[in-house]
């Protein structure tokens, strides 16, 4: 799959140690659009404050994103020092500074080292010759274990496009709005409003459908770069090129969103966490959170246990309405619980073979109206415990 | 400390496994006054629901109480189950079977053994004669590591008074109305609309401000029973001897509560997590939960990490209200982070010293408001892993 008009780039600039990529750039050869979602948390990173104003005219030329720290807590000079950053890429880009987003994940509180930012600029715009997506998917790394990177292609008004998209994830992660550091960039032109709405839909039914540990970073951040260099009829919605387009965007997130569980910190499990019947489609998200969020659901999974009585609890705190004599749980095809109590017979060592498995769903039946939603997660392990006890250290 | 006109007593019932005690009396000579809330799960046990109607009456004389099974999500035959349990115990102490509250703790969803409990009751009820209450706080454990009682004492008109109080916790912790089982007995006469409002506030500053785990449990019970065998005259609001007998009751109730996170599951550190400057008494609390909660947060102090960054940012997705360049945040004395900054210097070893300690205090500001609240909290180790993997295998 060819992505017309993009160049990427990643170097090694050391900024927490050596020995890895961990300075990025992803440039387009002509002015594209921009859609975007930040994180909601009230104490936000610099670099997320800066890209915030500059996305929100709509258009941007490039993207600076390093790893290792989060400038995130650095007052005015971690704001100066952004800036800095941004400036300099821009210049050796011939850009103006806010054709230019920057971003960043890893420690909060640090200064950013900006020796070594100031050497690693142009080395990195040199780069742009050779860099390659892969290149951008490994730079953005903090504990994640292996790189996310999704492609799928289509076609409209008889000329073909692609999208791609890299993520970073592992920790910190938590549903609302963006969790994670995810960037996305495509060669169709896409009607701007469309773009923005489209984007805004699917980030809720992928990035902000998983939770690893419930904690939501200061540093979430997911964009769309579309530089329109296909040459396609501009794709608009409510057509089937606009559904097309949807959907591919919708596979590329939700891929990249899976992905991101499955390396979530210590996870040994992947679980889908589906509520059916609830009153409605908000209800249903909040109870299957609930579930997902809940430690003692999420040792039980890394324990093997089938204990279906932790997660009819958490649906019962999470605030969905609930009739607890109608509530119905299966593990993958096994019906565990039926109108609120334990079926008996076979379930139990039937539903714990479902749960020695790598990855199943558990599906939770409030049997009270239609809604339905779906939360992706893991399970907690002692391994969890152990990277974040350590991570600074 | 005596207790005038009440009796206690333990069995082994071998509810779950024998060699413990796990069936327990509290029984009062005279009709006594009973204050209490219940969980606020929509899911709720089968005693809950019979003891909160009961307990609506205002007067009690007898709480019969088993650990090893909760009779939850026990539908039907769990109600009838917990029925026959209370009405064989009122039987034997000549009770009519409303003056009698049920409790229960354990595993969710098994039917209880109602062959050992129909074969418990009688010595249970013979034990009354030399029984004691540190007997109730042994058969009311479940994972705990110790049995938690308190004792007050006062006097009112010349007459002096007893408080005294069991709990158990240990998992399922989290604060919203009572989280666990605790039981308090007085032989002071208090006035009843004085004691049901005097032991919610209580219950708010004490067992809902502490988490363990965020887990909400299905049969979160506290309760007071009150029998006036002290002779003193009515204890009143508003007055010096109200006062006196609030603050006993407060005592009681935090030294219970505090005793619960220090026995929280796999728990290394006990931490006060206090937050000031809130604009509102409400919003501190929802900050100081956040932090509470947040898994990276506890992962922190498990591993003795000085990790304010984790701190400040679950304060930031709180939902509270903040000015990032405003925040403060200590480890006890020691000062790491003024205007929403760290302040450098020895602050990384000092911090570092204060989390190596058992037990410390963390203190953010908001410099907002008046606000402030404090949440009791415990780590997050290996062993809560451990211990949350294997509970019912």
């Amino acid at each position: 799959m060819e992505l017309k008009g993009f160049r990427f780039s990643a170097v090694e600039a050391a900024i927490k140690k050596p020995g890895r990529l961990d300075l990025a750039l992803i440039f387009s050869d002509a002015p594209a659009q921009v859609a975007a979602v930040f994180t909601t948390n009230k104490v936000q990173a610099a670099p997320v404050m800066i890209s915030r104003e500059r996305a929100s005219s709509g258009s941007c030329r490039a993207l600076l994103v390093n790893s290792g720290n989060a400038n995130a807590c650095t007052g005015e000079q971690g704001r100066l020092d952004a800036l800095e950053c941004g400036r300099r890429a821009a210049e050796s880009l011939g850009l103006a500074d806010d054709e230019l987003l920057i971003a960043s994940t890893g420690v909060i509180g640090q200064a950013l080292p900006m020796d070594r930012f100031r050497g690693a600029i142009e080395p990195l715009v040199d780069g742009l010759a050779a860099g390659t997506l892969e290149n951008v998917a490994a730079a953005i790394m903090t504990t994640d274990t292996f790189p996310k990177l999704e492609r799928r292609s289509g076609s409209a008004g008889g000329k073909s496009y692609g999208i791609a998209g890299v993520a970073k994830g592992a920790g910190m992660i938590q549903p609302n709005m963006a969790t994670m550091l995810s960037f996305l960039v495509t060669d169709a032109a896409v009607d701007a409003s469309f773009l923005k709405s489209a984007f805004a839909e699917c980030i809720d039914a992928s990035f902000n459908s998983i939770t690893v540990d419930g904690d939501m970073s200061t540093n979430d951040t997911a964009l769309i770069i579309a530089n329109g260099a296909a040459g396609n009829p501009l794709i608009m919605a409510g057509t089937p090129e606009g559904d097309a387009f949807r959907a591919r965007l919708l596979d590329v997130l939700l891929s990249l969103a899976k992905l991101i569980v499955k390396d979530g910190e210590g996870a040994t499990k992947f679980v889908e966490v589906k509520v059916q019947g609830a009153v409605s489609k908000a209800e249903a998200k909040t109870a299957a959170l609930s579930v997902a969020n809940s430690l003692l659901v999420k040792t039980a999974f890394f324990g093997q246990d089938a204990n279906w009585g932790r997660i009819i609890c958490a649906v019962g705190y999470s605030g969905a309405q609930l009739d607890q004599g109608r509530v119905g749980i299966r593990f993958d095809d096994v019906v565990m619980v039926e109108n609120g109590v334990f079926v008996g017979g076979n379930a139990e060592a039937a539903g714990t073979e479902v749960l020695q498995k790598k990855e199943f769903t558990v599906t939770i039946d409030l049997h009270l109206g239609n809604g339905e939603a779906s939360v992706y997660t893991s399970d907690l392990s002692y391994d969890y415990v152990r990277i974040n006890a350590d991570y600074r250290t």
